[in-house]
C-alpha cells in the first residue's frame, strides 16, 4: 500500500475517478443504513425479555426489608437494588442511591442542582459570573449539550492513550477555581473505547481544586461492557482512590443499567461520599417521593447478583463483538497503510474513534451520508460540536446487523478515500 | 349537644376529667396507627396487580408507530400513552407530554426549569430579585416545599368553598409581576376536596397577569378519584378557557396515575399550549433520552382507554368511600353540636381537612400521637408548615383498614376535645 500523500497528482486523478464510479454504484442501492447512536440491537434487547416474567400478578412484591414495592417511599432505592449497582460500581452498598430509568438524567439534575443550591453550602453556581468545566476530547456529545444548556464554558482536553492530559488537568483546576467539574467516561470511553490508566486515576483522585465545589463527573457507562472475556481493561475504583487521597467528595459516579437490560427502562445510579450523597437526598427529598421501585425489584429478581450481570453481559458480547471486528476488519484492510486515517481498536464500549486527515471529517459524513449511511454527525464528539481539525469520527456499530455493518463500512471507508483524496489534492 | 363554648368552668372541668380519663384508657392500648399521608391501601394496590401480566416475555413490546419501546428515544411519550392521558386529562393528545413516576418530580423540574432558563424567552427565575407564588390555603405541603426549596416567597390566598379567593388572586397577580405563579389543586383538592367553581376556573382563565411569564401551576390529582358514582363533582377544563380567554400559555396542567395504578411505579404527565411543550421539549432533550416507554405501554395495555381508568377507579372508590365514611360518621357522631371543629364530607380525593378552634391544631395532634395515631403535622397545610391559626388538620383515610380507622377516628376526637376544653377553659 502506498500512503495517499505520497501518490503524484495524476494517480491521486485517476484513484478519484475510480473512488467516483465505485461511489456511484453504492450510490445506486439506495442505502438505509444508521451507524450514528449506540444503541443496543433488538438481538441484545431479546437478552432481557426474561425479566419480563420476573414480576407477574402472583409474585409477592414485598423488599427485603418489608416495603410494599408498588406503594410510594423509597426515596433513594430498595436495598437489595442498592447492593447489586453497589457491586457493580465497585463501592460500599451506602454510597449509592438509585433513581429512575436514565444516568444522563441524573447527571442534568447534578449540574441543575449545583447551578441553583451550590454543592454541599457553596455559592450556587447560577449566582457565579462564570462556571467553567473541563471536557476531555473527543468525548460524549450529551454530556457536553448538558454543561452548554446551562451556560457553562466548556475548554477541551486532549484525551490521550491513557485518558485525559493529566497536566493539562491538573494545572487548570489547581488554578482556575472557575473550574468546577469535568467529564469522564473513564472505562471503554466515548468513543475511543480508552480506559484511564491507574496513573491517570491515581492524579484525578489526588487534584488539588481550586475551588472547593469542583467535582470529577465519572461515567462509568460501559463499567461491564466488555467486548472479551479474556482481553478486558481494569479500570481503579476512584471513590476509593479519593478518599484515601483525603478527597472524599471530590467524585460523583454514574452508571445505569440501560445497555445491560433496557436502553428506556433500565436503572440509574450514582455513587459518591456520604457527605455528597446526603446533600443530593436533601434535593431529591423536595424532588420526588421515590423512583420506580418495581422496575428496581425487577431487575434485582432477574439478575440476582453481579455475577447474574457477568454472565448476561457475555452474551452481550457474543453479539456485539462480530460487529465490531467487522468495522475494524474493513478499517484494516481498506485503509491500512494509506495514512488517511487512525483509530484504535477497543476492548469493549460501544464505539469505534476514526480520526481522519485534518479538515475531513465533515466532507466523509456527508459523503455516506449522501450513499445512505448515516454516521455521527462530525463535531458531536467536541463541546459545542466544534472539532478544531475537523477530524474525530464516531462509529456505532451496534444497532445494524452484521450484514447491514458490513455494507456500512464499506460506504465509509470509500466516503474517507473520496474525502482525503479531495483533501490531498488541494495540496498539490 | 351543648356547644363547648357555653359550659360553665366547673362543667368544662368535670368533661375534662371523664376525657382524660377515657384518654388513659386508649393510651394503654398501645396503638400504632397511621393517618398521615395519602397513601393507598394494599387492597387498592392489589386492583392493579393484573398489570403485572400484560407485558411478559412472549409479547411484542412494539407501539402503535412501530417504535421498540424497549431501546432509546420516544423523548415526549408514546402515542397510545399520549391518547391515553390526554382523555383522563381532557386535552388534545398532542398538548401532553409523558414523564416518568412522579407529577412532583416534573413539578420540581417545572420550577428548576424556570429557575435557571426562565419560561418562553423571559429572564430565568434567579437572575431576580424576588419570585413569589401564590398559595391556595390549606393546600399540598409538598407543592410549597418545592416553592420554598427554590427560595420563592409564598403568599397565602384562603380557599372558599368555591376555590381559592379571587379577588384576591386577581388583585395579586395583576399587580405585581414578581407574582410567578399559584399552586392548584383543582378537583377534589387536597386537604379540602373541594372543587373550583365554574366561575372559579372562568376566573382563572381571564386572568391579567403582570408578569409574562406567570403561569397557573395546576395540579389535577384526582381528576378521576370520584368516591361516589353517583355523586361527582364536575371540572371546567382549563387549558381550553384559557385559549379561549387568549390566555393559552397561562396554565401547566399536572397529572399522574399514581394512584390509579401504583404510587411508586405509575407515570406522569404534563399538558400544555403548543408553545409551552416546546419550551419544555427544548430542555428535555438535553436532559434525557426518555423516559420508561415500558411502564407507559404497561399502563396502556391494562387499562386499554379512558373507559378502562373510568371503571378501574369505581374499584378503588368501593375501598375508599366506606374508609371515609367512617370517619365522617365519628366526626359527626362526636363533634356534632360541639362547635369544637368543621369540616367537609369530600366527594372524592385522598383527604379530609378538619379545623380545629384556633390555637389547638398543634395540640390535637400532639395528644392523638401520644396515643398512638398519627396525623399529618400541624401546619403542614401551610406553606412553611405555619398555620397562622393554628388551626387546620389534614385527615387521610386510605392507608389503614377500615378497622383501625374506627379506632383512630375514636382517638382523633377525643384527642380535639381535649385540647378544646384546655382551651376553652384559658377563657373562662
Amino acid at each position: 500500500m502506498t500512503a495517499y500523500k505520497d501518490l503524484s497528482k495524476e494517480e491521486l486523478l485517476e484513484l478519484k475517478s475510480g473512488l467516483e464510479a465505485q461511489f456511484e454504484e453504492v450510490k445506486a442501492k439506495g442505502l438505509k443504513l444508521d451507524m450514528s447512536r449506540g444503541k443496543p440491537s433488538a438481538d441484545q434487547l431479546n437478552l432481557s425479555m426474561g425479566m419480563m416474567d420476573t414480576l407477574t400478578s402472583g409474585v409477592d412484591l414485598t423488599c427485603e426489608d418489608g416495603v410494599d414495592c408498588r406503594n410510594y417511599g423509597g426515596l433513594d432505592g430498595i436495598d437489595e437494588a442498592k447492593q447489586l449497582l453497589a457491586d457493580m460500581m465497585e463501592v460500599p452498598k451506602d454510597n449509592v442511591i438509585i433513581f429512575g430509568n436514565s444516568s444522563l438524567n441524573v447527571m442534568y439534575d447534578t449540574v441543575a442542582r449545583a447551578m441553583t443550591h451550590g454543592i454541599m453550602g457553596s455559592t450556587p453556581w447560577c449566582k457565579l459570573d462564570k462556571v467553567k468545566f473541563l471536557c476531555p476530547v473527543p468525548g460524549y456529545d450529551r454530556h457536553f449539550a448538558i454543561t452548554e444548556h446551562f451556560g457553562i464554558e466548556m475548554i477541551n482536553v486532549p484525551m490521550t492513550s491513557t485518558g485525559p492530559d493529566m497536566d493539562m488537568v491538573e494545572k487548570l483546576v489547581s488554578s482556575d477555581p472557575a473550574i468546577k467539574g469535568i467529564w469522564c467516561v473513564p472505562k471503554y470511553s466515548n468513543p475511543q473505547g480508552i480506559t484511564y490508566s491507574d496513573e491517570t486515576v491515581f492524579r484525578f483522585a489526588n487534584l488539588k481544586p481550586a475551588a472547593e465545589d469542583f467535582r470529577i463527573f465519572w461515567d462509568n457507562a460501559y463499567c461491564v461492557h466488555h467486548l472479551y472475556e479474556d482481553k478486558q481493561d481494569y479500570l481503579i475504583e476512584i471513590l476509593m482512590e479519593c478518599k484515601k487521597a483525603g478527597n472524599p467528595d471530590m467524585v460523583y459516579k454514574f452508571s445505569s443499567t440501560s445497555k445491560i437490560s433496557f436502553p428506556g427502562s433500565g436503572i440509574a445510579a450514582m455513587a459518591a461520599s456520604d457527605a455528597n450523597l446526603e446533600d443530593i437526598r436533601s434535593t431529591m427529598r423536595v424532588q420526588t417521593i421515590g423512583h420506580d421501585k418495581v422496575n428496581q425489584l425487577r431487575h434485582v429478581r432477574f439478575f440476582g447478583d453481579i455475577h447474574g450481570i457477568v454472565e448476561h453481559m457475555k452474551k452481550h458480547a457474543d453479539i456485539l463483538r462480530p460487529k465490531f471486528e467487522t468495522v475494524l476488519e474493513v478499517l484494516e484492510r481498506e485503509l491500512g497503510g494509506l495514512e488517511i486515517g487512525s483509530w484504535i481498536a477497543p476492548r469493549g464500549g460501544y464505539f469505534i474513534s476514526f480520526d481522519a486527515l485534518d479538515g475531513c471529517a465533515k466532507a466523509i459524513v456527508a459523503k455516506a451520508k449522501e450513499a445512505g449511511v448515516v454516521m455521527t454527525g462530525a463535531g458531536a464528539t467536541f463541546p459545542y460540536g466544534k472539532d478544531p481539525h475537523d477530524s474525530n469520527i464516531r462509529i456505532a456499530p451496534s444497532y445494524p446487523t452484521p450484514e447491514e455493518l458490513a455494507v456500512a463500512a464499506e460506504v465509509f471507508v470509500l466516503s474517507v478515500k473520496l474525502a482525503s483524496v479531495d483533501k490531498i489534492l488541494e495540496t498539490k
